[in-house]
């Protein structure tokens, strides 16, 4: 019973790395978006051609890269979701709302700063962690029944 | 044949009771969330207990709310969701999110800045409208065939 | 128990009419697109601002277009086809498609030349009709139970 | 997380040789109608009997088609759909609007001449392409995160 | 909250009027098929045309009685299927597999000679009974609450 | 926008009335299981027959009931589980996770001390309430946006 | 794209085993209902305690077998369905609405005596076959395009 | 043809074991909640945070676990839910319910003094058991179609 998970949101730090990384040896599966900020921008208009305007150019590219996000959320037993500390991250809190709507399990990853802006967020999730490593004991946990000693969850950080 | 428009997203302004307005006389029934800022953030704690912890404060209200959320979005033949200048709104796109797993047709409103951070939200939907009147001219188009007289868009406004 | 019944395909003949006119009496409730073909065509740039150019122009049309169509086949209980004699009608086929992957009861109504292009389509439908006469009688014997007499079919048309 | 892909439509040239060889060594399966015209046309007489009318001639074969189709699209997490220069291709429209209304991810692929009749047939994609080798860099950046190099498009063509 | 009731399978008796006159006054709406089995054998052919071949002839009927029976299956709360003495009556054990598959609540209406032929249908139903008077006291029951006075139920057949 | 709501669990106090009644003005409808335990208990066999064997009476009348709790569960918005202090109510539990499974917004209502045991039920309520006047409370919020104010809670008890 | 066949319907000939042997070699898994008559009418009572009524005796073996068919029918692509000469064979019609609920593509295989009686479940099939050997021939054509060579269906029956 | 089971249920004997280990060699793969009293309740606070009130400490856990349960439900066929002899066992009936409205085979396994309290559970069931071997004996005969030899069963135990 091998679990899809797939890991969405923010891309400018290594936390899917560290999931991945951390859950080495366990029966997952992971998947992601493209992270390469600049192919995910222009993939659409690099292949089915330049767009003048801004917002067809930027439609293009979300077209394609939903077909690889839908893919992922469809298949996945598990969705997790950063938010990091910038930007709007609308399409990260548009993949939780997918997520819910399908009734996947969702983790939210996230700061104690976001609180109250992801409140909603959060009510949908099964657990909501504020480190990578938390993601990967409740990985752990839910495949293997084995929860971290005490102290290892510092020491894994 | 009505059709059910839920009407999510930014509450520091009138669209709603633009669009409402404007549908006057069109065979639509328009829903919304609790738009009391202070009801909806307190309403958990209010009715059910007080929690010392905020986060739990939060969650509570969050909940409450979702009761009224998932029937509005489960109703609905349309999902109108509006991003505001300020603030995360990250409630906004969970909704558009949901929406769009459920089939829903999706009209996002938002102004032109926001257009590369919701490339992925406008690409699931039907329409990208800048103005409360646009949406009304687009339900008064669905539903009764007329689109608007030249310089009537302005003049709406 | 009311039957929803969506016309869709051909605007350039009264066969929607016909069969509306015929239908008087009956408890159903008649849906169509929008079939002014103009307005079809331009209300996505009309409403929502021009595009140079034209694939968009069609784009954000055939967009705020299929708010009302999928409205019309969501809520059918049967979904009548027509295709004329000219053009490609390729949505109109889509439609057929879109229906029957939801389980629709299809009627296509057709011309004895279409039979061996269209049957693919004719494969999804319960009824093939030639005339709108046809598909009111087919109405009239779902709804009452009562035949058309001996030769009225050929007076009714 | 193999990518199923369904090939839908014109039968008469290469394309699907095309994307399936360029897409070579990417985790890819792909399924495609039997586009042997006359095994197609005749199948279900061949197998199940004669019929003197040609109508039940096609609806048998029709019939027994739809197995394979139904099977290809529902499995289908892509499908492909290409409408050549000729021909009504009635039963392509119908795949796409039938793989639309499962929620599949829908590239369209056709020259530029069409693009007012597909209007709404683009408008339910992800992607519209006008040749396979587009196909292929949709798949592989989809599979991949990688993105053609300047000028390798024209030399796949 | 009326409930919604199909009354499928035999039609030589006068059960349907049985229970129809007996719920008098719940809050029930009842659908069946037309059950004039001449109508209902040539309905096809009468409208669409006649058919030499005797196999097309009961095919054409089938598909066109198909469009009221799916929408009263569709819509019903509940399913009776009453089979009588005489006959194969497939169609009512097909019936009865559709809407179980559909998840509708099943009551199920035969003599006791047909309760080993009928034992995987029955597994399926909520109640077998085996005279219409039961089946309008378990309508009784379900929408009122109220059980048959000691006797009444001999009285009322 | 009616709130369809279904009353399941505990038969031996009135919080049915006092939440009904509470709720009095607003645009809810509720439903409910029947409440006579005898009849409830009985049901199956006086209907349709005596059963020796205890367990298949208890069956008879299990599958009658669930006629009509099948009908309350589907058609529901909210549906509110209330554990009292005696006896098993896995038949309460049972429909708590029926709803949940169902995707309905559940509300459970219990006391203090069934916490622990409850947990499981309570992770998929998205309000768990103490006394019936809450329940109120949450309606009168959720279809008006109005809270309670300061020291009416215990008014209304 | 390995093919999920369900075998339902007639256990007194041996048409499974026809059909099992000349598909040898097609990507194809087939499944069938236990048809050793004896212990498919014994498994509930065998297993779960006897009963002395003849109902509950037949009852708890149908409930056993129902998990043992509705994986079958879940899990398949193809559910094939056959009535031999005699016996009321209402489980097999049964079986057949149930795959046509949940949209299985449905092949018919009965004698030309049983057309009328049948001409519901033809109706919501794919394909009617005699013959074993044609619903071989189905598979092999459906799997690889091949059809019959002239003369070679008599050959192989 | 894999037949996935879900164990749910009571902790505190070892009837899973004797489940798995009985039915060595069938074509079946189990999977159970954590069946660790001290981590299941735990796992929440361990990994995500203490909470100094218990209700939330619960939550936490519960959600968590939850991660797990919904995974082992969505994927089961069977879906085997033990009642011991003590405690409220309300996760018990939740699951059940829960997997009755995904339609999934249920077998209930208790001891005979609880049938009336579990009539409404064992009403959603296709078998009742007393017993682990007795269920082992199902799955036997699911999978292979034998069935237990005269005087097996109580040796088996």
């Amino acid at each position: 019973m091998t679990f899809n998970i797939y890991l969405s949101g923010e891309i400018h730090t290594d936390w899917r790395e560290q999931i991945i990384d951390g859950a080495a040896g366990l029966d997952v599966a992971f998947h992601s978006p493209v992270t390469d900020h600049g192919a995910s921008d222009d993939c659409g208009v690099t292949i089915l051609g330049a767009e003048p305007n801004k917002y067809w150019h930027d439609h293009k590219g979300a077209m394609v890269n939903a077909i690889r996000t839908r893919k992922g959320l469809a298949d996945a037993d598990i969705v997790v979701v950063r938010f990091g500390e910038k930007y709007k991250q609308w399409n990260a809190a548009f993949d939780a709302g997918y997520a819910a709507a399908l009734g996947k399990s969702l983790i939210i990853l996230h700061g104690a700063d976001h609180q109250h802006a992801l409140k909603e967020v959060d009510a949908a999730a099964l657990a909501v962690a504020e480190t990578p490593s938390q993601v990967v004991e409740i990985l752990t946990y839910i495949l293997t029944g084995a929860l971290p000693q005490a102290g290892s969850a510092e020491a894994a950080e």
